[in-house]
């Protein structure tokens, strides 16, 4: 796989080419493209790239498009001036049933040609974002490869477009939709109220049995049921409903892995009193709240948060503290800013039996967090600071510090000093860890991330989701030496590592 | 390319196998194969083939997918039996910019080996329905190619079918982004409050730009655009923003096709209140507001209805308009019932020229409607009686009573004694005229109508969406003859008409 489009050389912008990035445009394209290949059936179980950031940014992308898929592996051998008769001597020594690797020209086209020609000269064109699909029996050898699939990116968009969006009138109805998209917002808060999914989850299917079972009336269940199988959570055969599979994982109070709970903060009515006049907060370029909204000292929605968040985050959780990695031969302190219901924290220990968790956060939100590690059996490695993340005594020195959700809430020289408290709290070799909602540097995708700054702007002063290249600059001014963002699939959370 | 799936050889069907044909699998994998490509963007001028019957077969096939392409040649050089130097030489002859050869294997991958790679030991695999694009500079010989796509049927087939309904992984992704639609709605009334569509229509595209133009911060101007460019409302490039086509057309105050204003009405604070507690709703099974909610006599929001909704129904209105059939050598009676805005009369009105309407609703909702008969020049055909549907005289005899969008608001024994009256108010031979929101029968589709009787439930005692049976039943018990629904294209108003 070539990389993605990344524009021409600039040494005005990147006096070192190998640091020039990838374009909006070539985030979008490489996307789409990395979408079709996963639905093609393409797969991979390593990725290799090239140590330059258009090839990093690229195999990012991938991996973040097709989830569950293995970290990318850096290294010289993709390089922009790898000998592709070395590399393929490199390849062949590792152990992998398949290999993507993520790189330049001439470098890739020669390695194809390598593979499918014994004299290599077999002329196969890699345009950005292209990709070959090459087989081997037996190990990686030239004019051992058979090519079987090879593409470029205009083939596969042209595609995408022809299937994915039939030309359509020109229509209101994404303004109607929009308009009354509150309405839906509002019947998932009352069939949540009625507890409804439970209910059909136990087998109550018909609107009759159903209102009997919520205390409810016949036709408004009937009603309300009709309007939630419009709107996807549910299917109805004859008279009778029934959940869909994601209704049934994570809305029935029944399922272990329920997060109904969740909607009590992110349907809070703090929250949505923060959206009541967006024009006025936009004018204003902040929330129109009193007392600073959200943020305000101990604001009694973050206990809220604390009590419901919890299980809708563990999945989150416990990818974060997959990507964390410590030697288990060595304690591993951590110090957890703006715990919330402290799962982050609790997840790690969890994972790493050495880790010690130090939580900090408002006192009512704290007794919520320590609830949590009570459940889960780690209270003997958990302590708390109760105060302010910009005042409290932090102690230390922690061998990590987790920063989940928190950034967001506050302008960049706000996080900075944050950061420089945090750094100053870290060992020499000690480590942050953000969980973020990182928009791409365009600001408009992915969806989630880049929406979630309106939530900022009406509910916090001065609070943003900022891309990795302002997160990054913000550590780097508190004095931190690099960071890398990691992302845990599609949907899954992004996570920036940053080493003091 | 290669030919389509055949089966295996069987003398005792064809004893010379050149006459094998393709399955029924074949056939069909073929036709997604072509028009694959076709949407690629992959073009041919001439096609050429083996004179075999499943090489030609398939060559049909994509000639009838494509279209407007020239017909297949049959040719001996593309036969089971060529030999691939001497076709190339021969394909090198021949007048053409771009050559589709159907064939068999081994031919097409040495061919194709041969063309890319001057020895002919490039190893591509040709699966059938496989296709391999090569592209020569100059003319066609040894080694001047270079292979540019290369596809197998397996990876085409499961990217048409991912992408129509792709195998998603158990997610709350529908549960968070539906907690959150509201957000979505308070955004776009946001944006309408600051007029920012009519702004960037007038070419004020950067966020700092924008913001003057709307006195607003350029914080909260960005934020809000990238915003709506995720959901879907505007395009972003760099910097710059731009309208969608929709927007363009349907939220720049500055187009004549604007229907911004219907955002006053969908959006209004009284429907909004409807749906503050959707379970208290269910639970009674009606409305929860005081005095009946929307339907209370004389309800202020009927007002600010009239004055919102006229833009958006003017498309609408002229639909039915056209699809009532009138002779235009007699007079039209029209009784607009509930007429609000008027403009479903009006547009009868514009359409026939010997049409008169009689315009029944609240005395200050007549008012809008008056202005709108006298913009639209109708005004000498155009009359009012004030009150209510249910209880003031309804005069007559009229040719045609137009109901729209006023049943949904109540029960069924309630419309009945309504049509009873209209009946009682036609000529022997009149027709009454129903726009309404009519699910089908399972209730559940298509969405708008399906969940639009969730609004009935929260803004009034019993109204609902009524199905088409139902509402035949209902016209049925007033004593009318026969109804039929019609509809105006796909997301155009439903229209039943009924005979006396």
């Amino acid at each position: 796989m070539r990389h993605a489009e990344a524009g021409a050389a600039d040494s005005s912008r990147w006096p070192d080419d190998r640091q020039r990035p990838l374009t909006d445009g070539g985030r979008a394209e490489h996307a789409r493209v990395a979408e079709a290949l996963r639905q093609m059936g393409v797969r991979f179980d390593r990725i290799l790239t090239s140590p330059l950031a258009r090839a990093r940014e690229t195999a990012d992308i991938t991996v973040r498009v097709y989830g569950n898929a293995p970290a990318p592996e850096p290294t010289d051998l993709l390089g922009d001036d790898a000998e592709p008769a070395r590399t393929l001597e490199a390849l062949a020594q590792m152990p992998a049933e398949t290999l993507l690797c993520v790189g330049h020209e001439p470098t890739l086209s020669r390695l194809a040609a390598l593979l499918v020609s014994r004299d290599g000269r077999a002329r196969i064109e890699m345009r950005k974002s292209g990709v070959a699909v090459i087989e081997c029996a037996g190990s990686l050898a030239p004019g051992r490869g058979l090519l079987q699939v090879h593409l470029r990116p205009e083939e596969i968009v042209r595609l995408l477009d022809g299937v994915a969006a039939p030309p359509a009138p020109p229509s209101p109805d994404l303004f109607l939709g929009t308009l009354t998209a509150y309405q839906r917002s509002a019947a998932l808060r009352g069939a949540l109220d009625l507890d409804l999914f439970t209910a059909i989850g136990r087998g109550h299917e018909t609107a009759a049995t159903l209102a009997e079972r919520c205390r409810a009336s016949a036709r408004g269940t009937r009603i309300l049921c009709d309007y939630l199988t419009a709107a996807g959570f549910l299917t109805k055969a004859g008279d009778t409903y029934a959940l869909t599979s994601d209704s049934a994982a994570f809305l029935d109070r029944g399922s272990p892995s329920c997060v109904a709970a969740a909607a009590d903060f992110v349907y809070a009515a703090e929250i949505r009193e923060a959206f009541a006049d967006v024009a006025a907060t936009v004018r204003r370029g902040g929330t129109v709240m009193p007392a600073g909204g959200t943020v305000a000292p101990e604001h009694p929605v973050w206990v809220r948060f604390a009590r419901s968040m919890a299980p809708l985050m563990r999945v989150a959780a416990r990818a974060v503290a997959n990507m964390v990695e410590a030697d288990p031969a060595r304690p591993l302190r951590v110090l957890d800013v703006a715990a919330g219901h402290g799962v982050f924290g609790i997840a790690l220990a969890e994972r790493h039996v050495r880790a010690e968790i130090t939580a900090l956060d408002w006192p009512g939100v704290l007794e919520v967090a320590r609830e949590n590690a009570g459940a889960a059996g780690v209270e003997d490695r958990f302590r708390a600071i109760a105060g302010s993340a910009f005042e409290a005594d932090l102690g230390g020195p922690y061998d990590l510090v987790l920063l989940s959700n928190f950034l967001h809430h506050f302008d960049p020289p706000t996080c900075e000093r944050l950061l420089e408290r945090v750094r100053a709290a870290l060992t020499p070799d000690g480590r942050a860890v953000t969980v973020e909602f990182v928009p791409d540097e365009g600001r408009v995708s992915p969806p989630q991330a880049a929406m979630f700054s309106l939530v900022m702007l009406c509910s916090t002063p001065a609070g943003d989701a900022y891309t990795f290249a302002e997160l990054d600059d913000m550590f780097r001014r508190a004095g931190f030496s690099k960071s890398r963002l990691h992302a845990a699939g599609p949907g899954g959370p992004q996570v920036i590592i940053s080493q003091r």
